[in-house]
């Protein structure tokens, strides 16, 4: 079960769930992933950004992906970006051996030039070996590595092993349509396209030719739906839905405080147990915390799924 | 007609107008003046960010400013940043003799620690002159310059002149309320808070205590509506309207492209006459004129301002 | 007298003298100008990063190029860098009109990837006019933009008026060698390289390929004696002089307080009067000005003209 | 064997070796060891930044310190740097319980402001314990985190078990300056400062009042007779010494190929067996081979260590 080019649909990007304590919380990883397969998304992305992956040891970091990975009827890609090769290929293989469906990285924050980038991802497709899929990250506002559409292009080309792109460059609706355009002109293989930014522009990319998404929306049944009207066509009733979210999905989008909103929310739901996290973190404070219950409350008039 | 401290209200952000030969064009200038004191804005702010300042020379930098600050019947602050002292004083000072109401300054990006803002702050006053009243613009996403609540605190102690923050730190809720409580327990003097960052957030902005937006959204007449009932504690009907822009406000805000858009809108309403920007810009796609005019057709079913 | 890509030899960085009230010392300027002259230098460089340029307004920049220009027997490049196009090109026609032999220009630092910054200097040619010779200043440390060897190769193909690279990548012999061997490949059209960065590696740029040196150390009349003597192929006697110098030519290289050194000495050298600063600047503190005395001393055993 | 606020001498910073297949070389681990404590150094510093560590996995990493550790008879200092506090931790736990003398700890890029420095190092201290003797790495030029003598001042004072400054910023002889002022006012503790930055400060470093060298610079012997000429006040013949090898450590002092010229030089003084590096790396030319040699004989002459 690896993913491959033609990846769509929702894959959601697990937080880690701790106990108070600050201990991982392996049963309510088993709860997400049974939630996550529940609603219809197509796959798992867990240990990314958002997943508080720095603040785990090495053991720590292999016993959670194990425990999704065994867990998850659905493909799970594992976030394996780390300072250096050597860690990137060790990660890479213990995962891959549990049966993750492949693995995703990000460009170290020093690389610059489009040659760096592109002889960075040679590098790394060499050390995690040629048959190990992998979705290339391209995040730069929080990563600082600007890739152009031609750079993207080159790495697709160089690397067979790169099967998909996660789309959050901010703005990206015109990136979207010129890797597509690319692809239309023969002049870059197929490659999967999942957007992430917190899907701040999922009604639009979707329409540009994106396949799904890839993010960590606490309503990722949400996500399952609206890619789905999207797809179908159903234009309005698409944007309907994801309006109605837009308030509630922009506030938990926030640097920082985000992770700290989007796990509020799936204690909330009854997905995870708790909603604490490592430190150093961003806590939500009191009067953060009615306004996402505010914000629950105007969501709940159009989809009930916010109302418990 | 200076500001001070009490200042509330909606500042416009002001595009700065071009005629599709690159000319200024002065007379939607005085329409963008018009318009923004017919519909009850308190404020203009002229060459700020996205009033493309860095794309006139000296001379015609003095001919906007002029011209929107003698065409106002409300007061004008002009965006002053420069890389140096000198041009910030000089055109400080002549701003100030056509009748601005106050200057607006971003902290350099080159600027790191606590120490280097204060000190680079009171050396700004120091070159304006301690009579000149002047915006404090907190715009770390843009500007790479993080200030603390500490920080802020500091600048506005230490300098009388400095009456207003231009909020935009993002997330930034958190802040406002330090900077609020700072004021009630008398450790900082009261300072009026104008929120930019597009208005991405000004819906809960303005209930953890800012006076009110100082951004460029093509329908201040929306804003000034909003901030008004949110003054008022109508809680729902604020939102309504603000939800209802939500999906246009957020397509505007995004970086790059934002500009084009909100010059697109202020066009199809018939307020400037060209959208034309200098080099370098990002001009907007068919695709995308397409996915406004959309969003235009769904915010009209809430708003006929949008219906034209 | 306009630059060509055959410039060679010491082109002094100038810096801008001021009077102990903060006023422009125009008959310093003057003696530096007469000072670069009779010491063999081949041009001068005024207005570039060291030369205090953003601390001018636009009237005394002008008036700071025109006494350069006027009072120089021998070439003078301003530096037009500016954060838009208008100043930059109303700056450059200025200063063409009073007689310069070329501008300089710094990529500014957002600029990231390969095409941004190609497409950058499209612009800036177009601005300035395809007639004035210019300058490509290349200084990723400072400005943090990085140019490769493949990003210099395209900007000098694309722009016929780009005729000299000033060079202060760190390290760069490298790029030295890459780009001659462009040229003999018959892949790049010639210019002229002349080196920045202090001259901290000067001893090898020059037996790399460069054509000589521009910056600002205080023993411009070293560094001509350095670049004869290394062209004359004495590579002993070279490396002699320049190791003399060395300790207090890093000394003077330190960022911040550099430019204090290079004042200071300058004016010990009785070039000229004073050695004040605008502010924002960094002093030398009385530890570091004996400091430079004790360094002049020990290079005193070896040039004489250290010695006064 | 931990250190404390009386660490002074030289520190080496080790590089790890490599063979050319890739494979960690332990027998030229043994033989550095064994040249560092022959020459007089008072410590080694392993897995730094130019130790290469970021390219070891987890295991490697712990069996290089292990094996310095368990060879050395001279305090070893582990790098523990990682992106995350539980890397920190468990890396710290595991060398203390080999015998360690204690860690080094860098601040990560992100941080800006001056709280969120401070509060970085309250969460390290925290995470390795308060018993373990740390530390503070000040290098801005790589790290992009500024840190004020204030800073410093607050960190030290917050954190009894921060016994060093690994002193690199640039340039920095104000801030040992302030520093030992601070400390001579009872303001600040003492605190052991060894200096960094490839020693290219280290003549006045040492006279502003720093108790040694912690850098990599291939002939560590050197330093340790610098150090204590200087220490003995004698200045002429220190400074003589230091000059004598200026050229040769500059030209070793350069970002990216650095490292190359170090290994370079360790291999040819016979210590290391082969100065193979890991992916990625930067690789010395021919050119730049041809220019150390030339840089030896030059050292040669006056030293007679750089002659083999």
């Amino acid at each position: 079960m690896r993913i491959d080019q033609k990846a769509s649909g929702v894959f959601a990007i697990a937080p880690t769930p701790f106990a108070s304590n600050g201990d991982i919380d392996f049963d309510s990883i088993d709860r997400l992933v049974d939630f996550y397969a529940k609603v219809g998304c197509t796959g798992i992305t867990a240990l990314g950004i958002l997943g508080e992956a720095p603040k785990l040891d090495a053991d720590e970091t292999l016993a959670v992906a194990r425990r999704f990975i065994r867990r998850s009827p659905i493909p799970v890609v594992i976030g394996v970006s780390a300072p250096g090769l050597a860690s990137i290929r060790s990660l890479t293989r213990r995962v891959m051996d549990e049966g993750a469906a492949g693995v995703m990285i990000a460009p170290p924050s020093a690389l610059r030039t489009d040659e760096q980038i592109v002889s960075y991802f040679a590098s790394t497709t060499e050390a995690i070996g040629p048959e190990v899929p992998w979705v290339l990250q391209d995040y730069p506002l929080t990563l600082t590595v600007v890739m152009t559409v031609s750079v993207i292009s080159r790495i697709i080309t160089a690397n067979p092993s790169c099967v998909m792109v996660k789309h959050e460059d901010w703005p990206g609706l015109e990136k979207i349509s010129a890797l597509r355009k690319l692809q239309r002109e023969g002049t870059m293989r197929p490659v999967s396209i999942l957007c992430g930014n917190g899907g701040m522009f999922l009604d639009f990319e979707m329409e540009r030719g994106a396949d799904g998404a890839m993010t960590g929306y606490a309503f990722p049944d949400m996500l399952v739906d609206f890619v789905r009207l999207s797809a179908l066509g159903e234009r309005g009733a698409a944007h309907d839905l994801f309006d109605a979210h837009l308030p509630l999905l922009r506030y938990e989008h926030q640097q920082g405080v985000g992770l700290a909103v989007r796990k509020y929310l799936l204690r909330r739901r009854g997905i995870i147990r708790d909603d604490a996290m490592r430190v150093p973190f961003t806590k939500m404070s009191p009067a953060a915390a009615d306004e996402v219950e505010y914000l629950l409350s105007r969501v709940a008039r159009h989809d009930t799924r916010a109302s418990f």
